[in-house]
Order: C-alpha cells, then structure tokens, then sequence
C-alpha cells in the first residue's frame, strides 16, 4: 500500500505569501519548470517511500482575504520572491486554484456560534474532498500568527469545549483553532505552522486521538531558530560554555507588521526562547528582538550574536548574519509536511507526529531541538512508515 | 582494566602556543583553578570511561625553540589568552614541565643521516617513559605547519624508507614524519594536529600496524572548519543548493606569518578544500585565503560567506564571522586527544582511528566530515573502548 | 594669554567606569607610560592652542559610589580595560586622587531642601578651586544616565527654579540638573557627556548666560553613533536613498543594566533618533534597541543593518558591527573637553558651545550632526580661540 | 553661458553593463520613468549650474563585444539590475542607441599600425558629433581592466609616442590609452572610469593640456573604497589608531572573472592600496582579495575588517559588509562625470580635473582622498564653473 493517492492540501491563509509561494511553486514542478529545492521530500530516502507525487496534491483552502492568487502571486514576482518565467506560466493554473478557496473564519465578521462557524469550514473541507475524490485532506495553517491565548477550563476537555462552542455568545477559541477543531471534525490531519495557539489545546489533542488522526507542529523552522538548533549543539558537543545569544530580526511584508506588534510577536519569541533554553539550558542571556522594516518586502534578515567562553576563560564570540527569502524557506516544507503527514495518515498514525520536529521552531510532541538528531528521527521514522505500508 | 595510568603526553613543538596554553591548563585543572571548559573528555560519557586524569598526565616535549614555558605563558598572559592568576599559579609547574622539553629535530641545524636523528628522538621518549614510569606516551604533534612534500617512493615503504634514511645525503623525511618515525620506534601513538605530512606516508601506515600501535589526525578542527561540518549538513538536510563559500581568515602570532607564505599554507587550504568538497560535492566556489594580521595576536577572526539557493531559485545568503583564541580552542583538544589515544592504545587497537574524526578538519580513516556524525562516532566509539577493557 | 595654567577637572560620577578610565589615563599620560592614542587636543592644531598641559589637571569629583579608585581600576584592568603594568604604576596616583572625591548628590539618601544640597556642591568644588590654587575649574558630568524629565514651569525661569529649590518638600531638578547648577553657582563652565537632563533647562541657561559661564554637551559621541554621522553623510552627498537603518546595542558593565531599562534608556534613545533624522530627514525607518548582555563587561558591540536605494531602484545594503571598549573612547574625550572648556572660558565665551558638536550625539548648541562638518567647525573655533587669547 | 547644450556622451565599452545601466537609465529619466536616485548633478547646489538636462545628452560609443543593448538590458533584467517595467519601455530607446555603437579596438583583431586604428577611432567620433550636431562630446571609458602597463621611454613625450604609433611593428599603447589618444585628437575630454591606464601616460597629458582639453579619472568609487575613505578619516580625527585594514571582495560577473586574475587586478588593488596609504599612512597591515564568485552575477559583497587601538592601547574592531550592485552605483556617477567634464569644457578647463577625486579611487590631479573634503571640493569647483560661466 502507498500513500501516492490523490490527496488534498487544504491551506488556512490560502491567499498569504507562503501559501501562494507553495501552490506557485507546485504547479512549476508539476509542469517541470524549477528543481525541487528545498523540497526534503525530493531527496533520499523519500522518494523511496510512496509519498503523493506533485501530481497527486490538490489544493484547496480558506482565506479571509479576497485577493485572488494569481494577482498575490504577482506581487511576490514584483519583489523577486517569483520570476517572472514561473508567474507567466502559472497564471492559469493559479487562477484555477483559487477557485477551491473559501471564506475563512474571522471572529470580527462572524455571527453567530463558534459551532457554526466549524461545521461550515468543516462542509467547505469535505465538500473539496468529496469534489476532487481525495484518499484524504492534510489541513496545514499558514495564516497570520495570534497572540497566546488566556486558558479557560474549557480547553482541556472536548465535552465542555463543544458546550462553549455552541453558545453564540462566546469566542472560546482562536481562529486557529476554530480551525483546527473543523479539520478534525472532516475527518482531517492538521499541521501548524504558525505559533498560534492551534492544536496546542488538550481538548483538540483529545479530539485527534479519539478520531485516530494524526497532527503536527508547531511553527515552520525557516531561518534563526534552525540556524540555532544547528550551532548550539556544536557548543555543547565541544564543552564551550555560551554565555549570551542576542538576537535581532528584520522583517518587512505583512510578517513585519504583524510580528512587531509586542502581543502578536509574544507566542514566537516564547518558542523561540523555549528552543534555546532546552539546547543550552538557563542561564543563557538571550535577548530577541522582531522589528518591522517595511522596505525589506520578503526579505528577513537576523542577526545573531554569540559569546562563549573555552579554556582557561578565554573569551570568544560569533556572529552570524542571514539573509532569507521567508516564504521561500517555508513554502517547499508545507509541501513537505503535506506529504510526510499524508504517508502518516495512511499508516494509521494518530496523535502529535514527534518525528517531524526537523521542521518546527516548537515541536509538539518531541522535546528534542538538536537538527542533527531531527534529521535522523525524521528519516528512521519515514523508513518505518515506508515499510509498514509496504 | 582501566587506562587511568600513569600516561605521558610527549608535545612536538612544546614551546608552542598551543603547547604552552595545554601545560597552563592541565596544571590549573590539576590545582582546581580552572573549569574544564572546551575538554570533551570532561562531559558525559567519556567521565565514566577510566580515562587517564589529569593527575596521571605527564608532560614531556621536543621543540627548536628555546624560550622556556613560563616565559612563553608569560608572552600568552599578555596577550589575554592565560589568566595573571592562572599564570602566578602556574608558573612553578611551567619550570618543572620545561625540564622535560628536549631538542627538536631540525633539518637546518642536524648534522649525519636522519635515522641518527631519529634514534636521538626515539632516546628522548623512551628515556622519559621510563624515567617516570609511565604506562605508555602518546606523541601528538603541535609544531608549525609544514608545506606538502612531493612524493617519493621511498615513502611508499617501510624498508625502502628505512635504507634512504640511512644515508647521510639525503632528507627523505619532513620533520614532522620523521619525529612519527620515532614516536612510533619508541612504541608509542601519534597524534598529529597539524596539516603536516606527519603519519599521511604509506610506509608509517605500515610501520604504525607492524607495531600494533594506533595513531590519529590532521589538522585539529577549531573555527571556520568546525563551524563548515556543522552547517554544511544543514544545507544539505533542508535540500538547500550551496552555490559558493567564500571564506577568509586573518591570523596574527606565528601561525598567520608562517601561513601567509602560499607554500606553507597550502597543505592547510587543500585540507579546507577537501573537507567542504566531501560535504557539498564538486561544483561550489569555495576561494579561501589566510592573511597575517599580526596585531590581531592569538586572535583568528573568520569571515565566511554562504551564498544558496531556495525554492523557485530564491538566492538567499548566509554570513559568518568568527573571534577566536586558536590556542585557546586547540589546548583543550590536545589533552582530550591524549586521553583517547591512550584508550584506543590500552584497549589495543591499531591503525588509524577514524572515530576521531571530531577532532580534525581532514581525517585520516574516515571520509565522515558531518560533526553530528563524528560526534555520534566518537562517542560509541568511545563507550565501545569502555566496555571492552571494563 | 594661554590656558595652560592650573586646571580643574571636577568629574560628576567621579567612580565611575569613564572616569576612572580618565584618571587612570591621565596619570599614564603624565608618567609616559602611554601614548595619547584617542586625544584629539593632542592632534594638530590644538597642540598649538595653549590648552592645559597633563601636569596642569587636576582631578576631584563626586560620587555616590564608595568604591575607590583604585579598586574600581583593578576591577576595569580584570576586563581588559586598563594593562596591568599601568595598573601597577598608577596605584599611588588614583589612591591620592580619591582623596579629592565627595559624596555626591542623591535624592534617596539627602535631607533637607535641594537648595541646600546645591550648596553643599557648590563648596566642595570651590574649596577644591582654593585648596589647589586653580585659574578654573570645568564640570564634566560621567554618571549614570537618567531619564528624561517631566517639564514644569520652574524649569523656565531661574527666579521660579530658585524658590523650588528652597522648598525642602520639593526635588525639581534630577541630579543631572542640580549638579549643573551647583557647578555654574561655583562660577564653573559645565559640560554633560551623559543624555541626562542635565543643563537642558532655560532656567540654567539662564543663570549660565548670567554668570558669563560657557557650557557643552550632551551624550559623548563614541561608537555606533559616532558611524552615524559619519556614514549618514556619504549617502546624501551620493544621492542614495536610505530606506531603514536599524541598530542593536550590546552593552555588559553598569551601563547595559541601567540602559535596559526603556524608562531609563529612553534619553539615550531619543537623542540618537533626533540625531538620525537630522541627518536623513524624515520616512527613514529606524528600530532601535539597547540589550544588557552582563557577560560582555566593558564591551560593546553594536550591528547596524542599513537598506539604501540606488539607480533605478536598486536595492543594496550595508551592515556594520562596532566592537568598542566605551569607556576608552569616552575617557580621552573627557580630558579633550575639559581642556578645550577651560580654554572657551579663558577665552571669555559663555553659553553653549555648539562648536564642541564634533564630541556629542545630541549636540547642545549646534544643529550641525554631519561628522566631518563637526570636525572643521571644532577645528576652526579652537584656532579662533587661540588667535583670541594670543 | 551655459553648458546646457546638445552633449555627447561617447562611451568606450559601450555594451559592458555600467554602460547598458547607465544608458537604460537615460532613456528611463528622460521619460520620467525613475527618480534620478544615485546621480549627484540632481542634488544642490549642482542642479542650478546649467548643466547638460538629460535630453540633450546623445549616447554613442565603442565596444569589441557585439551583443546589442537591448539583448545586454534584458540580461541585467534577469540579474535584478533593470526594473522588467523599465526595460519594457526603454527597449526601442536602446536599438536607437545601439545604432551608435561602433566596432572598438582591440590588438588582437587590429591589423596595421596603432596611429591607424587612432584615426579610426577619432573620425567615429568626429563623426557622431558632426551627424548629432553636438557642442561637444565626453569620452568615458567603461570597458574591463586592464592590467599595468610597463614603462617605455615613448610614454614620456608625445612626438615620440606619436611616431612609435606609426610603426605597425609595434603596440605601444595598451587599448585605454589608445582610446584616450583618439579621444583627445578628436578634440574631446576624457573621463577614465577604470584604473587602467588610460591617460596616466606623460605624453597623454602634453597632449591634452596642448589641445586645452580636460581630462579625469581613474576608478570609479563606489563601494568598498568609498566606505575607506569616508571612515577612515573618522579615526584620524578621533586621534584612533588603525592597525589592520583587511578586505575581500566577492564579485560575480565578467568583473569577477577578469579581476580574480592576480595580473588584471593588479591595477584595482594597487590603487586602493594607495588610497589606504594617503589617508592613514603607512604602518597599516592592509591585506586584500578579490575573488571571482560567478553565483553573485551583478552583485558585489565586499567584507573589511578594521582593528584600531584607543586609549590605553585599548583593541577594538569594527566590521563592513557591503552589498552592493556595481553598475547601478557606477552608471548615474557615469552621467554626472559626462555633464561635470562637458561644463568643465564649455568653462575652457584644461588639464586634469583635481576637483571630481570625490567620484574616483585613485584621483588623477588631486592627493584628496578624504570624502568629506572630496565632496566640498567638487561643491566649491562645480559652483565656481557656474559662476564663471554665467
């Protein structure tokens, strides 16, 4: 048995920068266009193991922004995220995708109870697979991150969560959530790969269980924090002692807007925090600042500063400056987690998918940072897949 | 059976920075005025694995040079690279430990054949072993890099080497492969941390096995190298094109005058080369270039520049700078190397010990550049030793 | 008619890290033990102006730090900042000059009315002036930063300013601003190389003008900003554009404590904002930060990421990281403006010197931040100056 | 009087790609397409001296290459140089201006004597101006570098040059100082925007201060240099002492590939070491590469790291990296030397122009490599042309 079936990919913020940087790039490797880079899944073992083909991904999702794709796509072209040989070539395709998107929850223009606001993201999700005759749906948020959520009791137990959903006066989830909650409902595996608070809900966790659906996250490791988990286990490994790691993110697009706001920026900084500590543990200053700088457009650039001490006291430092294409970065690992999650599904995996930690800033359900043995339980887990099914 | 005996650790170039700054240290770890930060050997497991404390390590040495050790630590104390207080402390123990530092060997100023000048070297380690009734010496040399030597037959073959070095005409042999000719007539491992040719000649290979002893190297990996294993992987893991990897080093002390000079640097920058070929494949533009800054001290600064590609051709770069105190980086490597090789060696083993490919920028018995597989190498490698003389 | 008569050096925060810095320096300076590396009145043309010789400082000041002197020197040569052998020679020297440092100001601990406490400075710096014989004595303010403070009437008008002063229930001025007053009130010149309110008051500009007292500040220009206003100027005169110049501040020592506080830092911050759109105009975005890292000690380092806008829109950026010891580039300064102050008031010039702009991030007097603008209008003064007193 | 008259703009290298910049840049700010971002004769006081507006600046010129312009453009397009909205509505404009592309010289395609392939490349001139009814026309030299020239008593007078060049036996000029000599003969000042060797030749200048003809160069400053001599004088007058000034250039390419070749860079890097030297004196460690890095294409990054002591001998460092695009930083500097020489011209300046050191790395006619006084210099001349016109 493979996973290679038609298989859906149902992108929450299926209109933002990393969503059409994904569905842009699918459609230029269905039609040979570009190499896959920075596709893991393109590479051995992977492409041993039955995964969906290109051909075999379907794209679908909610936005509650109403720019169609192809116009989203020409902007990213605009700031050099797309060429122009790609964005002439996918416009079709683009178009036709953009078809599948639906309106997305947003708790200023819903009305009604949070109930019913599921079951028609849940409709729209079973609709699509339903449309499209899919073995089944990977549901992979990649809108805007929220704030951390305050935690009420109704989050740690489904009855009493669904009670509260059903009361219209109240929002007892976030939209990520709201949505997570829907997919769950169709019968779906959810990624995050946002920080929001999404799956991180005990009721949500209980609900995945008891439906055997598999779900991972969270929030894509694109640049400092996989730059980390790659450095700080070098320090260990040689027995230098780091003292300080100061951090310092440029960020333009919408990303940068968002991010620079305190309360927004509060659920990444925490699990970019949390990473550093579990690699080096406490007593590391750690300083970490986002600021918005419009002009960078796609462009996120950190800066990180080391200083750590060796022998005898000396005292050494390092510094690393990078320059990234954020959604370029994200972009070929949602494909990846939509594949890797689907071939999980298929083997009748359920609860927080830990072998995927290689992607996520905070994995849930791995507390192992270190990419070196990420790379390593991501690969023995994929094999084991593979065989399992075969 | 443990190796925790009485173990000598005989330097090559034992007036040396690197030299110098591992005598301070093992003496202030000994007196407990130091944290062993930067030794390996001190983090788990290799704690539990009987290896020779740094009471039982013994120093003795060759050099050319004849500045004593308390004065070289002197020079080091000003340049910030050892404590006053460590100094102050130290520096009876310096006196004492220069006792046992010897005449190198010196094309320059030996007179008759080099098999004359190696009995004389073979004399002094023998002499020292017994002297302080030493279980074994392990020789790791620390002196100045030498240029590549051409090949000659000669040293394809333990006993065509053997008659050539006979002759008082000729100079078959570099210094630092003459001073392994000796360390292993004299029954004892070598280590060389230096690009030199040293062990890398057949005919020592054969010498090496013949005598049932193990030896190790080249070229101890500290900066730029060390930080190239760590993140090459990372590119790689994530399917991420490297396109080029520019990488410059401004050195001050001996070591930026001496490898300044093309010829001498050039075994140096073969073996950065060949290490990055090993981990990204051919076609990376890889320039790569040592400057003498000699204000800079014991300070080595590293500029590297990573230049790489991302989904849909995304061009995205990486930036690197890196301040360190080579010696102070070296030093504690030094011992962590003479603790392991007197494992290896109590354990039996011969040959070259390619576990050790954590410790060197271009291994001899291993083609394993990954530092997060060296590690894991070195460390079952090293349980393994463990067990096996438990 | 020269300057370089007996001088008065009455440093405000006399204990402190800049301070001791510049005593330690001067009494190197007089002694020969070190060349005058950072003095610009020791650069043509001001060694031609008659400014104080060395041997004609003399040093005093207060403090509310009982650490002395020489203590507090031990602990600067720990970190790196001053060379032992200086250390050594001047031990004798700081020990004496501690003998001249008062208890200085602070609201916490004083009683009584704050004109009282005005009073009490007052006599301690003109007892200072008669027990040495002094021509003048010059202020210079080193302390700790404080932050802005809130206006009130009083603030406008020496008459109003004075009767608050006597009210003992009232603290209408900040330290910074008391010990400005209590300077001119001892008939001495004042200069703030802090952000701190300080002379920032029209009250005390008023009561300068009154008493024909010169006075200079603020905020000693000596790292990141002093690049600033250096390379600000390059890319208006090549016509490229500046879209963001965004800056991260690294700071150990007291200074990064107390600057990591935003109600603290906000002085600073403001004055290098004010400074940046002065020299780029308005629409330049601009992140600032300032992170206590307690392990870098006297280090500062700071990373600027400038985007700029070339020929048809090109997009390029530079990016700088400044590593400084603060108190060695703030500490010669010290001594340059206390000889060129004695000299503006020997010269008879009273109110602020803008021409002193060359030395601060937020100049008083001077609407001028363009560094080499700086350079010649300090330039061009001092040789006025000493044309006048000729 | 004013030089705003029918000016030519002849090019030599007139398909590399700051020429293709620079004339695609025209044509767009002549259809106000752009905002004239990077050209300084936009700024004040430059914009009130009459000097030659964008329409009445006629582009031709030579080159030994033959792909056209528009085919150039649409691959500096590719490389993000030329805005795809820019190169759409300046492709007509670019075949026109193609039309006045004539064959250059090169010794290797050239049969005959030198003086004959001068008068070739005079009457191409005589002959554009004569058809385009021109004032006059600035000839600037764009074309790769060249390596030294060595010395030959002919270089020393123009009689003796001029009959050496009448000899088909021999090639006595290498092509920039043939260019130069045909430029001058055609009446016409010439710019030398490269450190070839162009008009550096004694017999050149007899020539052109014979014929009254102004002359300027060498070296376009754009990047890494510019950066040197605007800091550099920042730590003189800070009374700092720089103690190493090392630098890497990493350049895609046709420059990278011709001046990673140690004999072509030659010329660059002897003339920024020069630069150096003038504006700090000797004594400084300067070591400096230039690496040829194809994956950059038009991109420049250059790395200098800069080690100054302050007081107390205190080690501080900072560190540039600069990311720039050459040919846009080059091509409005191209236009603003065209209109600057034109002026210099119609004001009967003969000689070299000291006054335009601002624009190059290695001023002919001035010793000025301080930026700040470059720049007043050019003010001061620009404005003084002005009113001796008016």
């Amino acid at each position: 048995m493979s996973a290679n079936e038609p298989t859906g990919l149902w992108l929450v913020g299926a209109r933002g920068s990393v969503a059409t940087t994904a569905v842009t790039g699918l459609l230029a490797l269905r039609a040979g266009l570009t190499a896959p880079t920075g596709c893991v899944t393109e590479r051995e073992p992977f492409t041993r193991l039955g995964l969906p083909s290109w051909e075999n991904l379907v794209v679908g999702g909610h936005d509650v922004v109403c720019t169609p794709l192809d116009k989203r796509a020409e902007q990213l072209a605009e700031s050099g995220l797309i060429p122009p040989r790609v964005l002439a070539a996918t416009t079709t395709g683009l178009q036709a995708a953009d078809t599948e998107i639906r309106d997305g929850y947003h708790p200023a223009t819903h009305t009604g109870s949070q109930a019913e606001a599921a079951e028609h993201l849940t409709s729209d999700i079973t609709s699509f697979r339903e449309r499209h005759g899919l073995a089944r749906v990977v549901v992979v948020n990649v809108s805007s991150t929220e704030p951390p959520v305050p935690h009420v009791p109704e989050h740690d137990s489904l009855s009493a969560l669904e009670t509260a959903l059903a009361d219209p006066t109240r929002t007892v989830l976030p939209p990520s959530s709201l949505n997570a909650y829907a997919a769950l409902r169709a019968g779906c595996p959810f990624v995050d790969f946002t920080p929001s608070p999404g799956m991180r809900l005990p009721a949500l966790h209980e609900l995945a269980v008891a439906e055997g659906l598999p779900y991972a996250g969270s929030d894509g490791k694109t640049g400092e924090t996989l730059l980390r988990t790659v450095l700080a286990p070098m320090f260990t490994a040689r027995a230098l002692r780091v003292r300080s790691w100061a951090g310092t993110n440029l960020l333009g697009g919408g990303d940068g807007a968002n991010l620079a706001d305190p309360t927004q920026a509060k659920g990444k900084l925490d699990s970019k925090a949390r990473g550093l500590a579990a690699l080096l543990g406490e007593g590391v200053t750690a300083p970490l600042h986002i600021d918005n700088v419009p002009d960078l457009g796609e462009q996120k650039t950190a800066w990180d500063h080391v200083s750590f001490e060796g022998f005898l006291g000396a005292r050494m430092s390092l510094q690393l400056t990078w320059n990234g294409l954020d959604s370029a970065l994200a972009a070929p690992l949602v494909l990846d987690l939509a594949r890797l999650t689907a071939a999980a599904h298929a083997a009748g995996e359920s609860g927080p998918l830990g072998a995927l930690a290689f992607f996520f800033k905070d994995p849930i359900g791995s507390d192992e940072h270190r990419f070196a043995e990420q790379t390593t339980m991501l690969t023995e887990w994929a094999e084991s897949l593979g065989e399992r099914r075969a």
